[in-house]
């Protein structure tokens, strides 16, 4: 078969050829049910079946490529990755996982070799959740979990996701009875840029997701009271703003004190918000993410101790609203280790690390074994044109995807 | 005459019969050139005509009556404020100084009494700057100092100061010529509602101003990096509000630790603004006041460094835009003086404080002698519906304005 160079430079040219299809002339952004990526679809789906494999669409738009195991019908290893973006996009952010995965079934195709495992291709439709404000909803949907109430969601335009799915030739009330995509499969392998720095400080091409971190979004107000900036005096503010700081500060040091945590404010508002007049009301984000579950609660609760300890310092009063609180998914153990194998296989370091970010394995993790590989980004900078990944590395992990598909054993079907 | 507590009832009848003038049913808002003004402004020219006054506007619609001395043509002590307000203003801040001069005038009228100098009452006709983002605008044009430029300034709906100046019965030429309603004068003495908290907890009916503080506006950006909030690690982050939250706990603590500075950070900003992202700006505004310019300067430079430290230390980079730099006002000794005997008369202590807010004084100072009385008011709240004044206190403040005007003496003219 073609050398996983080759595939590599081939992944990389369609990742360019995709970055072509965009809502906006000068910049990548691809949300669900437009025509940007419709045309994303179409043009992936015709270099799946150019690789023997049968594709299919399912209720919500997902793309679903087969390539038949050695007996018709088998249970399907599952790889892919999304292909709508956030705006502003890099070209790598979902595209790389699901090219990477055509690669290795081009592989197969070329030495017209059958697994004891069918494997199938997945473009899911929607991850980033731009659009509708609802992540993963192309892979919960695909494995039939999305809540029906989620269709009722509107976009900017007051456009309903219900509509939105029947103008993109899919079937909303399908999603809603649950009937996605999936078909018996014995576990999810995404390849994914790393989106950090990590790989790229240690010089290594690839590592293996040990778990996709837990995360809690926190609304936090903060209520003390307006007042004229130049009439009262220091000692009798009860500045919304200053306990606000003390907070995000806070929050920043428990972050650092606490190995593998990180903690982010990234909204704040201050009312009303004019310079001459003392914050009486400050509103902001949290955003509190670890890999332990126990870890990241313990965190949540000495966060929101220390939000209420300076409010009553200083006469603020402290509203603590838990808006998610999202477990950590741990990948499957057995996958994992089968792809740390490969890796090693391939003669490079094997190193675990938890993935920041969300991924579609959250939403699939229920229904069967996850896994995931990273590829080294170039200093961690991704959600951004900026997004680069090396062709080498990419090579690495096709590699790595062909070693795991040439081990593949006969299946148990897992669907849960 | 009437004794000062019957002219002070009456001073607070017409506070509430002004507050009856707004541009919106259910609360006060009443801004430069609206019917409401107008309305105002007439209300009060009838009143002032009932007392003995011949009134005239100026070329931006300043409302001024004449109470002639002795000798007509003196020059004239003038009295009064403003009768513009704030969005959802209280019904003191402006109303009270003109009806307080109104009542002192009234008193003289009753008596039949000439003073060895004329009293003007003045109603300036925009104080606040809500309309067009300009402070001390009537009191600017009365002494023909406003810069001919503003008046190609423009409010929310594109009208323009010189247009608003015309449908509003004035001559914006004339203003640009600095041909303003003044004519000789020996002094302003202002009656305004204190606006902070010190007589209430001193227990004080009035006080006597020395100042009114000198401010900046300054405008400060903290420029970090952008980037995932589960992907960067802590110790990875230039986090923009980081930094920005640490010069806010700055600010606050240089003012703490300085008598009479007060630092205000009233507006903030974070970019790209999303709960999943870490700040890569932020922008907020510094509002900085002392009544020693030397103090407020010294504090300035102070907060720059440690601006400039946070952002070193974190390596964010910070942009420090001084965007005003007004001096302190001191008021006139003598005039002032002259208030602190005359509340001493009225059986008051006599309480010497800065203004920490920006008064008409500001304007008239370069051109005459300027002092003011404060009114305690209530919990030192203003620009709030729930701005709230004692009678009693009009009161003591009118029979202050009474022995002011009885010790009045001959006067040199003064016309800088």
């Amino acid at each position: 078969m073609a050398a996983a160079t080759d595939r590599a430079a081939r992944a990389m040219e369609r990742c360019e050829a995709l970055n072509a299809f965009s809502e906006e002339p000068a910049r990548l952004t691809r949300r669900y049910g437009t025509p940007a990526l419709r045309q994303a679809m179409n043009a992936t789906e015709g270099w799946l079946r150019s690789a023997g494999m049968t594709t299919r669409r399912d209720a919500l738009g997902n793309l679903i490529g087969r390539y038949e195991g050695a007996t018709p019908g088998a249970p399907a290893l599952l790889l892919g990755s999304h292909l709508d973006s956030v705006r502003d996009a890099g070209k790598f952010d979902g595209p790389l996982g699901v090219l990477t995965a055509l690669a290795a079934v081009e592989g197969l195709h070329e030495r017209r070799e059958r697994l004891p495992v069918a494997v199938e291709v997945i473009a899911f439709a929607d991850e980033e959740g731009v659009r509708f404000r609802t992540a993963f909803l192309g892979s919960s949907a695909f494995v039939g979990s999305l809540e029906a109430s989620k269709l009722e969601a509107v976009d900017d335009d007051e456009v309903s996701l219900r509509e939105a799915i029947a103008a993109f030739g899919g079937d909303p009330d399908a999603v809603a009875r649950g009937e996605g995509g999936l078909g018996p499969a014995v576990g999810w392998v995404e390849v994914h840029l790393e989106q950090g720095p990590r790989l790229e400080g240690l010089g290594l091409p690839v590592g293996v997701v040990s778990a996709i971190v837990g995360m809690n979004k926190v609304a936090v107000a903060f209520e003390g009271e307006a007042g004229h900036a130049g009439t009262v005096a220091m000692d009798r503010r009860r500045d919304a703003l200053a306990a606000a700081a003390e907070f995000v500060l806070a929050a920043e040091a428990a972050a650092r004190a606490t190995a593998g945590l990180v903690a982010t404010v990234g909204q704040i508002a201050a009312e009303p918000g004019a310079s001459n007049v003392i914050p009486g009301l400050v509103r902001l984000s949290l955003d509190l993410r670890h890999p332990a579950d126990g870890v990241r609660a313990a965190a949540r609760v000495d966060l929101e101790e220390a939000a209420r300890a300076i409010g009553a310092r200083r006469g603020v009063g402290v509203a603590w609203e838990r808006l998610t609180d999202t477990p950590a998914t741990p990948c499957d153990p057995a996958l994992t280790d089968r792809l740390a194998a490969a890796i090693a296989e391939s003669d490079s370091p094997v190193e675990r690390l938890p993935s920041g970010a969300g991924h579609d394995a959250v939403a699939l993790a229920p229904r069967m074994p996850v896994a995931m590989i990273f590829v080294r980004c170039a200093g961690g900078v991704s959600h951004n044109p900026a997004e680069s990944v090396a062709e080498a590395d990419i090579a690495v992990a096709i590699d790595v995807l062909d070693r795991l598909l040439g081990a593949t054993e006969a299946p148990r079907a897992v669907r849960r």
